[in-house]
Order: C-alpha cells, then sequence, then structure tokens
C-alpha cells in the first residue's frame, strides 16, 4: 500500500471491522494534484480511515458553512489544522471574496510545512477546480492544460465564470510571498530540498 | 512553480522561445497517481518542456508498437530509463499477456527507485487505466472508487473489459516482490524512509 508516511505496522491505515481489513474508500472526487497535494469533494466518515492513510497535516476548507462536527472530531483527534477560507456556493460568487479566499488557499499550498494537505469544498468541482486552476497557472501549466482538468472533475457542471475567474487570475500576486518562503528556507546556505519550486 | 526538484535558476523547466517564457503543456490525460507517479496519453514533443520539470527517473509505456524516435530521443537525452510492456491496443486483448505486462508495470511502480515515473499507453485511457486500476487495489482503494477513477479518464470510452481484468486482478501475486523490496530497504536497521508502504 503507498501511503505518503510508513506505517508502523502493515495494518496501519486500513479499517479493521469485527477482526477484517476492509477496503480503503477515497472521498468522492478525490485525487492527487501534486506530492503531499490532494483535492477532493466534502470527506464523511466512512472516508476517515482513507483519510489515515494519508498522513495530513492540514485542510483547505472552501465553503461557508461551519465545518461539519464529524469532520471537526476527526482532524482535532489527528492534529490535523484546519484552513477554511469560505466562498459562496453559487454561480456568481463575490469576486473580491473568490480572490481574496483562492489567494489566501494559494498560500498554504505553496508552504510544504503544510503538506499533505487536503483541499475541499462541497463538491470538488468548483471552488477546489478554481483553486487547484490557480495553482496550475502558478505551476505555469498553459491555459488550455488547465480548463482541460477542471472540467474533468466539473463533469457536466462546468460554469464558464469559473472558467473567467481562473483565465484573470494574476499568479503574479504571488510573487512577494513565494520569494518570502524561497528567502525563508534557502538564505542560509541550507540545502534542505524542503521547498517545491 | 511546483517540481520535483528545486531548479537551478528561477527559469529552468520553462521553454524559452525567442527570449520569452512559453506557458508548459502537460500530455494529454496527464494526472499525478502518487507523488512519484503520473499518468498520461503518450507524450508529443510539445509536451517535453513540461516533462523536463518532472525531472523523471523512467517511463512505463505500454503499448506494442515502437517508442517514436522523438520520445526515444528525449529520454536518452535526459537518461530517462524506458520500460516497455505492450498490450494490444483492441477491446479485447490476450489475458494472460496483459497480467504479465501489468504485474510487470506494477513492480516498476512500487520500487521508488524508478521514480519520478510516467505511465502511458497511448491515448491514457484503457491501459494505462487499467495498470492504475491495480495500483489502486494494491493501496486498498474500495472497488467502485478504482473504477470512479478508471471512468474520468476513460469518459464516454470506458470499456467493461477493463473493468472486469481489474475487478479479478489479484493483487496478492504481487505479495513476495513488495516483501522482497521491504526487506532490501528495511532489513538492516535501515531508517531511510524511501519506500512508501
Amino acid at each position: 500500500m503507498v501511503i505518503c508516511n510508513p506505517p508502523n505496522s502493515p495494518d496501519e491505515g486500513m479499517t479493521m471491522t469485527a477482526g477484517r481489513l476492509e477496503p480503503l474508500v477515497p472521498p468522492e472526487n478525490f485525487a492527487v494534484v501534486e506530492g503531499g497535494i490532494y483535492r477532493s469533494a466534502l470527506p464523511i466518515p466512512a472516508n476517515f480511515g482513507f483519510l489515515e492513510t494519508l498522513g495530513l497535516r492540514s485542510v483547505v476548507y472552501l465553503c461557508h458553512e461551519p465545518y461539519p462536527s464529524s469532520n471537526c472530531e476527526f482532524l482535532a483527534s489527528r492534529g490535523i489544522r484546519l484552513f477554511q477560507f469560505g466562498i459562496q456556493g453559487g454561480k456568481e460568487p463575490s469576486a473580491i471574496m473568490r480572490e481574496h479566499a483562492i489567494t489566501r488557499g494559494l498560500k498554504v499550498l505553496l508552504d510544504v510545512r503544510n503538506h499533505p494537505v487536503l483541499v475541499h469544498c462541497k463538491r470538488g468541482k468548483h471552488r477546489t477546480g478554481c483553486l487547484v486552476g490557480c495553482f496550475r497557472k502558478l505551476q505555469s501549466w498553459c491555459i488550455s492544460s488547465v480548463f482541460e482538468e477542471y472540467q474533468m472533475y466539473a463533469a457536466a457542471k462546468v460554469r464558464p465564470s469559473d472558467l473567467m475567474f481562473i483565465n484573470g487570475f494574476d499568479v503574479s500576486v504571488m510573487g512577494l510571498y513565494i520569494l518570502a518562503i524561497m528567502y525563508r528556507f534557502h538564505c542560509c546556505n541550507s540545502h534542505s530540498r524542503r521547498l517545491k519550486f
């Protein structure tokens, strides 16, 4: 079984029910964005066994609604930090609020001290798709590939306003933040290769 | 830009054309399977700039056809090792040949000395989908989530024979191989966490 950190015992990360190993159930729309960055829909309790195998250090939650109490309990019991940057769920969320939330979400993703990190909204389609889309722009992906990935998760629910937002998002606003991280990790003759730029 | 290894200069990994930085073009159907494992359709020369940013150590190619000469040249120039385990491209490939190829492909994926590794066939749908599906079974994913991921990449081209193959694939045949790798890396009080089990 491939997970982020080797388990201490062969069975760690599996759900044990009545002495039997149960298969792991990833959240809906789950995928790996990069090593240490995951995306999905809102996890339900049936997914907690799977999430344990990821060894998460943090979660970025992009909805306005309070985080479900069962999810709060799961995170608290595993020492996982929750970052909530709420974006309205409709087709036309406030532009300023969305840009603010996406920028803050990107900062969390870029800082490997938060990894492994799971990004999710409710269905893992639109708000999560916007954040991942902007992240891909930071990675210099061409815009058609960014849109193709967005569409793969949004399926029949593609929102033109999301595509316009991703296309118009100015990644240069992240420049100073990236420089600050690079300085923090690389200025003092540190040869650690923790920062994945 | 997030890549596997930090570049030596800020522009490394970007395609420079006439003094201008060009956006990176991932291959069709590109995705991250796990940290260090990627999947896609057959890369074309326009994708080579992107592939460079992944710092690939190996490629698993699942077609019978000879590897295109431009791709061979790219791999050779970057010291990337090619593993070719050919499976026929039709709807009903030979069962024995497919099982043999998938088993050999899994062995390459499981050995982190081959990472970062890119798995691809022609379109990144069926043969690649089978290999990734069996890899997910090794990760103890429930079969419905394995199928959901397969369908995301196969889109309208889902092949029932592929789903039956994945469902029937006996991951226990990998048991001895996994034990051999674990023994090799962990037997001598080595505390390296290279092996991601």
